[in-house]
């Protein structure tokens, strides 16, 4: 399995709209992928103050995710809940 | 549930024994922190080269972990698979 890891960086002056990225944005982003779920982390602490976690059954999958017809609305979603930078983590799960 | 990620950024230089990673020191800290299991994750592409996820029932829980009896073993077994220092992330997971 391949676990694509969105994390959003605590950033100085930054907000983040946790209910919207739960009831709205992750939503719209497992719909887009096909995915039935996705795993969403709100921070405590450390570096991040929120992420999220797909997972996908090869990375043809995430590349088909990612060249989905409505990534560009999943995209333009995001100033809806914060202004921070997210960075990419793709792994793949160990057994 | 409480996720604890435990991130090692890539780094220059550095080397990361997955196996041993997977084989003998996850298996450590499980039996420490007294879990079933945990989530490795090996890098393909971003900022960390592996990753591991621990699932808590609380933050209690997870101060109960760091304070166990083992958790030196757990600290001084690192040095047998990386020279990476690691970043710890708490978060709450999100239903």
């Amino acid at each position: 399995m391949i676990r694509l890891s969105v994390l959003y960086p605590k950033t100085e002056g930054a907000s983040f709209d946790h209910d919207y990225y739960r009831d709205k944005h992750v939503p719209l982003a497992c719909k887009t992928f096909g995915l039935a779920s996705a795993e969403i982390d709100k921070g405590l602490d450390g570096p991040y103050v929120a992420a999220v976690h797909f997972k996908f059954d090869s990375m043809e999958a995430v590349g088909a995710a990612m060249g989905s017809a409505g990534i560009g609305d999943v995209m333009a979603d995001i100033k809806n809940y914060t202004t921070i930078q997210p960075v990419m983590q793709t792994s793949e799960t160990v057994d």
